[in-house]
């Protein structure tokens, strides 16, 4: 085996996968235009929606998130598009953008700082853009951007389409992509939702199908005129991943046999326990108060541990967190609190980076 | 299980993964920005390299062999393009080309028929294209057509990027790239290299790479430049699909045991054993001599048998073939014979068949 023993992954994604899931990829291959593989696809989409909080379209794509952030943007943005930063994934939708051709304006805020209804609104007064990106959960910092209130916003904007990359939060906080009116809602299998890397998911609203038939350069891959075509038998333009399609589906199951409420409420409940040890060890809190995220915390580095040395520990002990992202290394720590982590799994991490501080 | 009992394989992709092969998916998860992932890529390459005859990049990519199609225009279509069509997939090719906003034409020869290098030479002489796009085996219709002799000619063309659709040769015939100066090779894992659909491979040359940096909108996801920034370190610019990858690497490793040119040497067996007995039965060929499939034979339906009902009655005996292709369906009937099928198989599909045909 590449890579034994396993290592408990707390890191923000790939996160860890229960056996049972990862066994239900060895199923046999079946053709991808069988009656079988609809069945297959026809099972997952009900499942989806609830993630999604929807009652209409949701495709499912072969790539990762960030696939279906240039899907988003090469679909929906007609003329020009407002990118909401806070940080690195916001950042890279922006970069996405732009090197998809597409008139893009950035709206920059510091990361850990949730971006606020009123400078969206701000900005969209301008009348010059028809669509918006943010993400909803910031994988780099731990923040949460109240996405519902800046839902109101854009909704009061009947042309300008928003568009929202769940990639951590789907599958660990509520999404509610129909009230919200969401014109795509995106996510990747790897995070909350506690399965191997390799696909993405999406919903996609009739106002943003409408704009993407205006939209002459979709592209192919990415086309969501053509995953709609295709969705209606039950498949893809392409050859899914099939392995991974059957582990969705499994997943999903077990997702559902929690409850979706339940698993939410769970994840809260490991954000809490998280937080009260990093208040109690006198760190602080990257993300901002009252927006930081239900999945991941990045926990400010106050204490000047070597987060280097603290990770060797915690590997030999096998378990692993994650440094900060990019700028942030250093001066920041993530630990992951999604997908299927219990309150135990949490605990013993947390008494694991206690003994190494105990021996400093 | 979703789909259970196992029906047996026979069509062109996906294909049947063996039991090994299938359990390898199934490994803990581990971070892609870890060692551990970093050691993975690092041991999948050189083989990758043996794959496409190269001493140079190759690419890992989460899609299906369409995603790197799009990759291959986006990335080397500066002016326009040439797309050599003699089948469902060189068609595919031309409308991904068109999709991306390149100007493109389509060189037309009909389904079942080579394209002579002396065609493509012909069109080239204009001056008016920088990239050719071909496939190098046409699923859809059981025909190879002659890269070697096509190569020669772009070779003539020292500005012209030859790129090759390889999806189900790759790991069915040799592929030399380095040797035929192909601007970018691409595959994908369901076909003759034998593994779940969800990840793309291709080749690709420096002269791609130089003119890759030459064309503003390549996109973000299938950008070759930040592919090649992220290779160096062993890494991919988003997250891959781990399990795929690890699937990836136990089954070349499984190929290189069978080595490679034994493995062409078994496909080109089976060929020659699906068609004995398809000129035995008396059936014609789609394809025309000389430029047969080594990996997947489109056999005329000259004797008008009911394929539905043929598949019917091998589905019920644990295996299935594949109709013909979109407008060729029920014309011909297709029978896969790539990655990792023994003669046994192939034997124990004729005869069934056979069984079919004498109750009828």
């Amino acid at each position: 085996m590449p890579h034994d023993p396993h290592i408990r992954l707390f890191i923000p994604g790939p996160v860890d996968v229960r056996p049972a899931i990862l066994n239900a990829q060895a199923v046999p291959m079946i053709g991808h235009r069988s009656p079988e593989y609809a069945d297959l696809q026809r099972r997952v989409i009900p499942k989806l929606r609830r993630v999604f909080g929807t009652a209409g379209r949701v495709f499912i794509v072969t790539s990762s998130g960030s696939g279906l952030q240039e899907a988003a943007v090469r679909n929906c943005v007609a003329h020009r598009c407002l990118s909401l930063v806070n940080g690195a994934f916001g950042q890279r939708w922006y970069e996405v953008a732009l090197a998809n051709g597409k008139q893009a304006d950035d709206l920059q805020v510091p990361w850990g700082t949730a971006i606020r209804p009123e400078q969206l609104d701000d900005r969209l007064r301008s009348g010059n853009y028809d669509t918006v990106t943010v993400v909803f959960n910031e994988t780099s910092t731990g923040l949460l951007n109240p996405i519902p209130q800046m839902a109101e916003v854009v909704c009061t904007y009947p042309d300008v389409l928003f568009l929202v990359d769940a990639v951590s939060a789907a599958g660990g906080t509520e999404i509610r992509a129909d009230e919200w009116q969401l014109g795509v809602c995106l996510t990747s299998s790897q995070k909350a939702l506690a399965l191997p890397p390799g696909l993405a998911l999406c919903s996609v609203s009739d106002q943003a199908i409408e704009r993407a038939g205006t939209i002459p350069c979709r592209g192919w891959y990415f086309d969501f005129l053509q995953y709609d075509k295709y969705a209606a038998r039950n498949h893809t333009p392409a050859t899914p991943a099939i392995s991974l399609m059957v582990a969705l589906d499994a997943q999903l199951d077990d997702i559902e046999n929690e409850g979706w409420k339940a698993r939410f409420a769970r994840h809260r409940r490991l954000m809490r326990q998280v937080h009260d040890w990093v208040t109690d060890r006198g760190y602080g809190f990257f993300a901002e108060d009252g927006y930081r995220s239900p999945t991941v915390t990045a926990v400010e580095n106050t204490r000047n541990i070597d987060v280097g040395a603290l990770n060797s520990y915690l590997r030999h002990h096998g378990m692993l967190i994650s440094n900060g992202y990019g700028p942030l290394k250093d001066k920041t720590f993530r630990i992951a609190h999604m997908g299927d982590t219990t309150e135990e799994d949490i605990s013993v991490l947390l008494e694991t980076i206690d003994s190494y501080l105990a021996e400093q």
